[in-house]
């Protein structure tokens, strides 16, 4: 729960991105002719037009909230609800000895902006319907946002291929319309089949990896944050280690990691 | 709330429209060919074909109300769950200090119809049951009317590529029936691929990204209802603006813009 | 509810299948060949084998009452909930008026079987749990046989281009086979290519666009229904006409007429 | 319900069968070259494929299964639930004046297996719950293997393209790598579309109309078992032949045949 | 249940990943150009591809018990609820004779750990809701394992073709981008065609038909587990084996081998 943790890039996510960008460019470099698959048109149809539709599509908000969704993937945030309920039955045991206050010394030490929220309304507050309420409405709140994220992934996902498609058109009808040379019939065929390329690129190296990774944190989130919510609420009701413990393995199974 | 915020152009929308526009029109004058791309005939097949199979799936009602809803999404309305709730927290204290009568007031002066509905409710209303069962009544029936928009604006992006690609048939057929001067392939090829280039670019640069709009929009605007009428309920029994508040900020969660 | 609505043309559907039928004749008369487009073997394969693949899939019950279907979209049949709202408040002010009997006349009157039938019962039934049970009966009924035979149509939809594929595969491996004379190579792909635009032209100017024009009627009818039942149940007992609005007011967000 | 009604062949079936194979017939042999379609790898790779891929996919029990399940539609069995209500009521009249045990010898003389079985009980079993919870076990359990093998079907339907794609795949990359003498390539590019053929053919003219059928089927089975319950219930109480009509005719909405 | 028939090769599956390897070997070999088929490159954006894409959606925990469940379906597992009934009904008899503790002996002698588990908390444990709790949270948590390796093999299935796209289209831009001698044309194409090749076979011959299996493992193993728990739970309160064959059949509809 330390903040390097949280800070350090996400090694299976960059290890994807890498194993993806090396692939592409080798085959293009082996090809033996990079210039063919540098066309600034392609990129401009298949990005601007993606972007375009999905400006239509979304609100300003939604597709600024998406690009932080994006942002925050690259970096390690494993959820270990395993190590969620050890740390949580481990204060229980400090709250019997110790009462509540210590709570607000684990609040200000976490880096987990959720955990410390829940453990300050642990110490703060009197009764535990509104914690619990308050609780839940912050997860379902950041359930809501991510599946606003995922739908805007998956929207690009969907876009992109059409402008490459759209892109490849442009190109095909202008080719065809002055078939005078066929010596040019194959590069002009090439530059266009590029924005293809670009917006299938896009679509399956990108986009749906994306949308498909935030699925699965959010679900992830979903449950630590679930296992945090009745542990807070046991630690409230000062509850002996041992009955904490029992309560949140149930959990478990929701949990990948289990 | 007030009437200029309401009639201004959404940027997002205009903005993703005049980009796709302009990418369009580069990439096609860029080609130098700019007349492969018009062709009155391809024009006629997709637009008429996509009319004429809306026509036949859906009622002359449901036609016109699409395009109401479609102007409707060009100008700003974009829905602000928190100022609605600020907005319903402020007059909670005023009623408590002058009565229900100050929601006339308010009621005449605000452009959103549906709040100022529910506002002079409030005032004439004796039992607040009915006054839920009307807005609830009146909220369902806004989201009914979107989804039958939102159908006609995906059957219709279901069908225009389907036209796009009947109408380069009818084109490929044509020229391959009378395949004598070689010299000519080119541009009949070109005319037929026009086709599927126009249903393309009607299906994902308009018809998509203006059913998903729709779609997000009606979503929203639900919230901002219920919160409406949460709030004028609250009104009517003349609570503390504290709890409304309290009871308010439980919708947030569900709204985009939390 | 006069019997000349009913049997008259539905414009929109009327309309919607000229425009298609207009537009594909323009665009084939256009090219200058209409004798390509004319293949005796293409029809066979993608009508019969449509037709083929339907046989196996439904019963032919099932396809007689599709046949049905598909013929009683071509007249009109809009619902107007409004309409028939106007129409059970005016039958319960004459009923408390002149009695229940007075329901006798308007029974005979009708042209709609389902309104006459529900008439009829309250002034027949004695206690109305049983009347209620027969019409949602009847109601469910009507639902089921309308899905039955939007389930026919969209499995057409799906069918008609896998056959018109299948006889274009045909046509490519016949004249693939015997690739001798260059010159006959456009005519032969030509005569491919008809069958998948007979495919194409079936599923999306007729079979899709009928399957969501019954699913659209079948949901106003439902409503219509559900309208007249609690209305003609409101008659039974006789309710003050403006409870009967108020009560039937409540349906119209669900329709898309209202 | 007699025996022989079971055992003809069902001619909605037949006649599907029958015209798809004539039209593949006529199709192949009208384009004057028969042999360009007889392609004995083409067989393998996509029959071979298709059952591999099935293989892997479901249990040797499941296959065993789905291959009795399309025999069986072959034959006739056509469901009818107003038969079956009719025939429930006469036996409700019956054992009204002869007691429960004629039920005995209709049991030994109906072919349908779940009626005679259902006969029997009624006449054994004291306790209708008992009797109610059989039924529906078995009823269950007809629907669950049903869809057992309407998944078999619908996943051949899937891997039959898919199978044939590979082997086009396959055609095209051999010649293509031996492109020297041009006069071999039409002949070879069509025995390469041959495989694509097949499974276009295998998918939509049998897998997807015979796992359409099985769908159908299995609910016209469900409803008529359904009636079957509710009315050897209303035998083994010996209720009244009208009440027990009035029961039975509920389920009728659900039945396509009523 | 003993040992080896767990450890032996399932025939099904086995036999299938066969069939389609011969088929694809034969169809390559046939053409006799058997080394068109060989490239590394493609080899490398397919599988490489289609990890990384995996590697970006997927955590690394996902992906490992991926390749677990992938390596089980090898071996047979097939789930015989009908047996298990047997056995549990046996060991009814067996407790109410000799007591609860011959379960220590049955639960060291199964190879199965779940059952093993559930015989073990039956000696052990006083109140049997706690076995019912652990045993069905154990449920659960194989249920939702086993979703997680489907969705891995789900998206694994949809990345591979189209990398093969991508690999296709490189291919094709560096092919067209130097269209100087013809002779090349074919074999380029060729190796173009490859990667789309590698893709299909991927999905269909291998990422599908294990998702299916898994989807169906993960269904008849709930089932038996089910039965278990319920048969355990009898066990417990040494219920008569007559009532517990009862009871469980109750399940048997639901299993596939019924």
């Amino acid at each position: 729960m330390d903040e390097w943790d949280y800070q350090e890039i996400d090694r299976g996510v960059a290890s994807g991105l890498i194993i993806c960008s090396v692939l592409l460019l080798a085959g293009v470099v082996f090809g033996g002719a990079f210039l063919n698959f540098v066309s600034p048109m392609s990129v401009l149809i298949v990005v601007g037009g993606t972007l375009g539709a999905t400006l239509v599509n979304f609100s300003l908000y939604d597709l600024k909230h998406a690009w932080t969704a994006f942002c925050d993937i690259l970096l390690t945030k494993e959820y270990h609800p395993q190590e969620r309920i050890s740390y949580l039955v481990r204060l229980a045991a400090l709250v019997r000895k110790n009462g509540l206050l210590v709570l607000e010394d684990e609040a200000s030490q976490t880096s987990d902006r959720f955990l410390s929220m829940a453990l300050r309304l642990a110490v703060d507050a009197q009764n535990s319907p509104d914690i619990r309420s308050i609780l839940e409405t912050e997860q379902r709140a950041s359930v809501e946002k991510a599946s606003h994220a995922i739908n805007v992934f998956e929207a690009m996902a969907a876009y992109a291929p059409a402008m490459g498609l759209i892109g490849t058109l442009i190109g095909l009808i202008n080719m065809l319309g002055k078939l005078e040379d066929p010596a040019t019939v194959g590069p002009a065929m090439a530059m266009a089949l590029v924005t293809t390329f670009y917006g299938a690129v896009l679509a399956n190296m990108l986009f749906l990896p994306v949308a498909g990774k935030l699925r699965n944190r959010s679900e992830e989130e979903a449950i630590v944050k679930a296992i945090t919510i009745e542990g807070v609420l046991s630690l409230g009701k000062q509850e002996n280690a041992v009955v904490v413990e029992q309560k949140l393995q149930g959990f478990l199974p929701l949990a990948p990691a289990a």
